[in-house]
């Protein structure tokens, strides 16, 4: 303790100030007390202070520019997690690493600083180096997304993608379509392998399945017009795509719309994120469902934080289907190609962003 | 101070435990010095440090779901907020009121809980009750956007959007465009009104000024895709339109779309924000200098911090033109037509927003 020094004493000096005083000398008394007393408004005592008594200070890592990739959190989650902190006397404090491929040294500086208790992370990949970093620090933590590497220490939660696209496929058979392709990420990422598997589970179920109506693309629009095109041509009118992002289906939008086909009626698309892109275009899209995982989430820090002992675990949340004009297939007007006309079941989007 | 009622003696008991300790009873000093050492720990003392010697812990309002609106804070612009505030030996604090229209509640109770010392505030509006009530009750605060009804005693850092839109103007012009059309806004939103200031200005400057090559819409897709229509039609072929965000010139595009035009070769347009929408769709469009408001932001509070005066004021920053397809008359392919094509010029964006 810091006030040995500072009052020039022993430790068993202060020692006896707090439990003993009588035995101690008024002016080493005197001393001591003051420098608890002006030591007991420091940084370290406050931060330590804060993470004992007071409301939880989560860290949660924004990603920055370029770094910007699949399963990045997003606008909506961010809210979801304070509104969550909230209810769960916590608070966050979001940070950003200089470099998202070497993330730990912005993790480094903020577990010294005290500023944080626990991280919720996101984003985690293949050889993520935060997971052991942490436990190995005794941090806690919790991640919206699986530890793929260790998850015999950790708990996550995550959206289950293979569920939420075999309800995508489901939904369209329900609608009449039965020319079922998928346009996803290029093998390897998890995320990817994970929706796509979905696909080959449900149209196997129902006997539709086609190994070849499938295309790969980087999460990037031309790319994905690019490789939806001849998707789309192999699949052919009354056919449909269900896609690994809302982006990739907005490329195979693009594709549709250039060969005067209407989303829809022409041809079936479902996205997948129910980003204010799906609400625009009036795109049926998969919404994972952030208000749970973010509660679930704080649910399992506020129990590190009391001391509680929670079995490892991982929890998934299935997505929900949000139904829109992309898999209506009568025809309706699909936005925006008629202007307002349905924009009555549809909110409002942010105009500047 | 709430020593003297734990430890139940009078305050000049606890100003002796401090000052001349020796005066004390031993069991008094011992019982009040243990309650000193106690209270040190407690919430209020432990805020008060952090403020007084720590970070600079900074609220920052996000604003949820279908309270999005134009002027809402972007993940963009979080981002370059967090990295600065670590600059400053600041952090940040987010959190949601349940009311976007009535935020005063969630302001109370994080400055009742002395979770932050300050507030950097977006979004600002006429009639916005903030500034009034955070200046009543003494918290500083710098804002992202003109506090209109109080400018005198605030600091505010805005983007120039009649400059930026004007520039957009003259880089149609030096492209050899000069049917020139905005398509904005209804009159009465200042950011609104302020853009569109800009475009008459220019035209004006140029000759080139038609008063009815103007239509508002709210900043939704298909409701900017049906004022965008006419608008074209009107205009012609080899026309622009310049648009007050990235959503209203989308809208604009999938008309062109539709029409078999080609952006850029056969029409221009120009956007506003520089958003991932404009980057993916090859889209001409206004960036603002984020990481320069949130620089000057985190500058100002940390003045105010440090106890400075400085004259209240507000400041502009001039966004910049960020030049793509949709404004390259010489028919470069516009993505995503043509798939990947225009990729080179362009980076990934998220792949899951």
């Amino acid at each position: 303790m810091d006030v040995a020094r500072a009052a020039q004493v022993s430790r068993q000096t202060v020692s006896n100030v707090v439990n003993r005083p009588y035995r101690v000398a008024p002016q080493t008394l005197e001393r001591v007390t003051a420098e608890i007393l002006r030591l007991g408004f420091r940084p370290n005592l406050a931060a330590r202070s804060l993470r004992q008594e007071r409301a939880n200070a989560l860290g949660v890592e924004l990603h920055a520019g370029s770094g910007r990739r699949m399963g990045d959190i997003r606008d909506v989650f961010l809210v979801e997690l304070t509104i969550a902190s909230r209810q769960h006397d916590s608070h966050l404090v979001p940070f950003a690493a200089a470099d998202f491929e070497h993330p730990l040294p912005a993790y480094e500086d903020l577990v010294a600083s005290k500023l944080v208790d626990a991280f919720v992370l996101t984003d985690t990949r293949h050889d993520d180096p935060r997971p052991a970093w942490l436990r190995d620090h005794g941090v806690p933590f919790a991640s919206f997304g699986r530890v793929w590497d260790e998850p015999e220490f950790s708990w996550w939660v995550d959206v289950d993608g293979a569920t939420g696209v075999a309800d995508g496929v489901r939904h369209l058979l329900e609608n009449g379509y039965s020319r079922i392709g998928f346009l996803g990420w290029p093998a390897g990422s998890p995320i990817g392998d994970d929706r796509r598997s979905g696909w080959v589970e449900a149209t196997t179920d129902a006997g539709v399945f086609v190994p070849a109506w499938r295309a790969d693309a980087l999460g990037e629009l031309g790319a994905a017009a690019a490789a939806a095109a001849p998707l789309i041509e192999a699949i052919g009118p009354g056919g449909t795509l269900v896609c690994a992002s809302d982006v990739m289906a907005l490329g195979a939008w693009t594709v549709l719309r250039e060969r005067g086909l209407t989303p829809g009626a022409d041809f079936g698309l479902v996205g997948f994120d129910d980003s204010d892109l799906a609400e625009s275009f009036g795109l049926t899209s998969l919404r994972q469902p952030l208000t749970d995982v973010a509660e679930n989430l704080l649910s399992i820090l506020e129990h590190a934080r009391l001391g509680g002992n929670l079995p490892t675990q991982g929890t998934v949340f299935r997505p929900t289907v949000v139904a829109r004009n992309s898999t209506n297939p009568l025809g309706a007007p699909a936005a925006p190609a008629t202007g307002g006309t349905s924009a009555g079941n549809r909110t409002s989007s942010g105009g500047s962003t």
